[in-house]
């Protein structure tokens, strides 16, 4: 490709909308423009770059035996009444109405639309398993779009769905595709970490997250330094407490102790004269419109996602001030165990299994009560893990040392099992000729959002730096002729030369400053730099660049198709890829 | 592939909604399902039949020059609001609203969201020409969709969009496109015509539609025997007459003539004794509001897009009963142009020049006038080429035979003009510092829409006969083993062999009967079929059927790799194609 004929707006300024860098260098490539809120085109580099995403993926789709389909973005409206989700899903799923005023909404997920395909042609336990995928434009309303290609409304996904006769199918079909990820994260060339991940919204048994690594990741996960142990923060397990005799422990009566004015941890704390570890917060929820309380060490954070799993529901959210009043007849803050009102289950975390003589609210304005004994003062429905995991935690697995990464999420893998074939009734017959629902998976991975999350964990201050595998072009050409038509022409000659060797070329043979062309280079960031001067032509040779790491050397224009194949050949491998 | 592991669910009769037989075929090929009406799930086999398309069209598209881009579904009203078509483009554009609830509609057509790129990025001549094009989806909320992929809602086009600083780089531009569209569709293997079409809704100079041929075709086009003319009729030129003399010759004075209940020009001829070429038919529209009046010979049919285009219109429809009463004084079926209300500007085919002595409505009930003279007994605004083009009529061109043939249109090329620049402010500074709009084409290639005209176009009464550049495999090989374990190796080693040529292979080791294989590779329209049996194992030989001419002949499975090859040659030469 010349540059002298290509369509690369590039600009020189961030743009004012973009708060996180692959936003701003994707803008700044001339890569990506916004059309609107949350909704992008893809220009002819940042189309190339996504493409190369999507063609890796496919590749280790099929290679696992998967096969590609597309299904429609318009998607009816009865198929989402049949699974509840056109009423559950909210907002984010853009509904309207076609001209004979049928309901229709924007496709964000296919759940339904396959399950409708699969359950009118699969009859029978010989056709199953089956791992059917797409690669397509999803369109979720999000209330906020931001970040570029991190957020938006409009994003290109590559989704899959299994469906299986039996459970060690499901599960085969799983690890299935949980490799084939790996495979493919490995070779765009992310650093990357599955972690366990909570199966949220979609539902089903178990799922992981494909967490890219990067210092401006939103999600936070939990990583085990000596094992493999990894986990998105809402669902990383806390090991269960050593000591567990608190419930039986001694404790002197529970009496009541005022304090006036305090309605943070912290102020009753200081109020007390007593650390945060000996107080017990009680939080109080309503999950599917029922009250509950959940109760952890004053120190601790409670992870309601584990809340809403112990309890089987659906919606968790705190409760407002007046059911607060209500349950407790005292104003926010005070709260606690002991005391409340009767029909509200209590639940708390393990942690609380390991002391007594506890500090909690009274469930009375400004007055706590101390020497809680949760054994004998108060009835608690369960013990269980309900808090957040921290960095001093053990791991959960192995017992060694965690710590915390910021990760992007770029792939989610989960076990649905029957959520979707009971709804909606995919049934098959077994070897005994006996109906069964398929047991189904499903498989994403967001493909647009990869290309940001690679310049988010590849860049510097001067500009992206593309892994080879997706980078929009290989090398960038840079001819520094200006009049000298030696200089020209050799590089047109190496233009050739490369193209011959089925390297992508960007090349640059426009009438700008050395300065800009070096700029805009660095700024697009193409992972190798060929340089032609007048003065290196004289020398017999091109100076080559490799962008990630900054190294410079001269490749011999004399027998300069070997040099540069083994010097490609050190750049992919220098990503831990092969060319 | 493996046709046992692969998800191909083919039907073995006509589903019940299919009019057309690609439509039947895609269905019973297991290629396409429907998930509502005018929305279709591709399945494997046709969306490799689809992705094949794409990518010659995207070849040729990059040849020419263009730059593939992506642009969003869904597109903001406000751009729409600017050109106007938020109001014009009726109940096909699908609109909507988001969450916030600002307007929205999903893309039909990209003009207004690429002329809204491209003003904010090129400022300058130096800039200029550029040519984006994409792959894409679109939505039509068509009021009827019908024949399955040939007139869905939702579809796959590839839209390129030009841009030029002047109108010999438009027109540059514009036949830069007809000739990548020439050899993209050679390229598919149709049998196709460039054909002058009307720019219609779209607007703009000039613009030329590609027609598949297909006896099954909806569009009729009129096509020179000895010259290249080919247009849709509706746009087809009609040669003006020899003879012109008719408003000056002699004609006895014009007089009524009583023809009770006669309302068809079968009924007026019928009674008068009269041919039908002595009449002239008048035929009353509103175009944009305003009446107009149209003058045909009684044997023709008046073409309304060349009257609209006449007159310089936007909609034109047939007048109702009522406004024809208003102008002709008369009921339905009596209109002519002597007498006709004062405002109705009247305009008349030029073949009416050629002759004098009329017969036609009196504008009054029950009665005609006869011996007319449309240069002495009424006003007539303008003679010009008015009505449908008939095979007898000479090419308007060269003179030679005509003859009608059935096509479908599969693609279609623009040149704009300055008709979205103007209205949304495209501009750019010239060479001389001043600032001019952009002159744009774009150019439509129906992607899906290839797929079922390439069935329509090939096929017999056992199933789809596939050009071999667009098949979803080129080869199926049917192993008819059964259960002679030698069969089933030599078929496992020809697969490896086939696929270690590169050739796609459809490998059907399936336990099925051999004639379910038969009917299943026949039906698909794989172009080339191999069967391996017992008989031909033990003779070395494989036999070999060329799905679109029948033709059987045998290869050997010694040197087979050779022999394969050149009979695949002969395929592909058979089809007007390089393998």
């Amino acid at each position: 490709m010349r540059l002298s004929r290509y369509y690369v707006p590039t600009l020189k300024e961030d743009p004012a909308d973009a708060e996180v860098v692959s936003h701003k260098l994707l803008m700044r490539a001339g890569m990506v423009r916004k059309l609107t809120s949350g909704i992008y085109n893809y220009l002819p580099l940042g189309l190339r770059s996504i493409n190369k995403v999507a063609n890796i993926v496919r590749e280790e789709m099929d290679r696992a035996g998967a096969m590609e389909v597309l299904l429609p973005t318009v998607q009816p409206a009865d198929l989402w009444q049949e699974t509840g989700r056109w009423e559950y899903y909210g907002k984010e799923l853009l509904r309207f109405k076609d001209r004979h005023d049928r309901d229709y909404c924007l496709g964000p997920t296919h759940e339904e639309v396959i399950t409708d395909l699969v359950r009118h042609e699969i009859k029978s336990y010989k056709q199953l398993p089956v791992n059917l995928y797409q690669v397509q434009t999803k369109f979720r309303d999000e209330i906020r779009p931001r970040f570029g290609l991190m957020r938006g409304r409009e994003f290109i996904m590559k989704d899959a769905y299994s469906f299986d006769k039996d459970e060690a199918g499901a599960e085969a079909s799983y690890w299935n595709m949980f490799e084939a990820y790996k495979a493919a994260f490995l070779r765009i060339g992310l650093n990357f970490k599955p972690v366990q991940a909570d199966s949220g919204a979609i539902g089903g048994d178990f799922s992981h997250e494909f967490m890219v690594l990067a210092e401006t990741g939103e999600d936070t996960i939990a990583s085990c330094k000596a094992c493999e142990f990894g986990a998105n923060l809402e669902k990383a397990k806390v090991a269960p407490p050593t000591e567990t005799g608190g419930l039986e422990a001694p404790c002197p009566p529970m009496e009541e102790v005022s304090t006036p004015g305090t309605h943070t941890v912290e102020e009753v704390c200081g109020f007390l004269g007593i650390s945060a570890d000996k107080l017990v917060k009680t939080l109080l929820f309503v999950v599917d419109g029922n009250p509950v309380a959940a109760l952890v060490r004053g120190d601790r954070e409670l992870n309601d996602v584990k809340l809403r799993n112990l309890v089987g529901g659906n919606e968790i959210e705190m409760a407002d001030e007046e059911t607060v009043k209500k349950l407790t007849g005292a104003p926010v803050g005070f709260a606690g165990p002991a005391g409340l009102a009767e029909d509200v289950p209590v639940y708390a975390d393990h942690e609380l299994l390991s002391a007594t003589d506890w500090v909690a609210g009274a469930n009375k304005g400004d007055t706590h009560v101390q020497h809680l004994s949760l054994g004998r003062d108060c009835k608690v429905e369960a013990f269980a893990d309900l808090r957040v995991i921290e960095p001093t935690d053990p791991c959960p697995e192995c017992g060694g040392e965690i710590e915390f990464k910021k990760g992007i999420e770029v792939g989610h893998v989960f076990k649905l099992g029957l959520k979707y074939s009971e709804k909606m009734e995919a049934t098959f017959l077994d070897e005994n000729g006996k109906s069964q629902y398929m047991i189904m998976g499903c498989y994403g991975i967001g493909v647009s959002r990869i290309v940001a999350s690679a310049i988010e964990q590849n860049h510097d201050e001067n500009g992206c730096c593309f892994p080879p595998s997706i980078a929009p072009f290989e090398v960038c050409l840079i001819s520094l002729g200006g009049k000298d038509q030696d200089v020209a022409d050799k590089a047109e000659e190496l233009y050739a030369t490369l193209e011959g060797l089925g390297v992508e070329v960007a090349y640059d043979d426009r009438k700008e400053r050395p300065g800009v062309k070096f700029a805009e280079a660095d700024l697009i960031g193409y992972p190798m730099q060929l340089v032609l001067g007048g003065k290196g032509l004289k020398n017999g040779i091109i100076e080559a660049k490799n962008r990630k790491t900054g190294e410079k050397t001269e490749l011999p224009l004399e027998g300069f198709a070997e040099a540069f194949a083994q010097w490609r050949k050190d750049i992919w491998n220098g990503w831990g890829l092969d060319a």
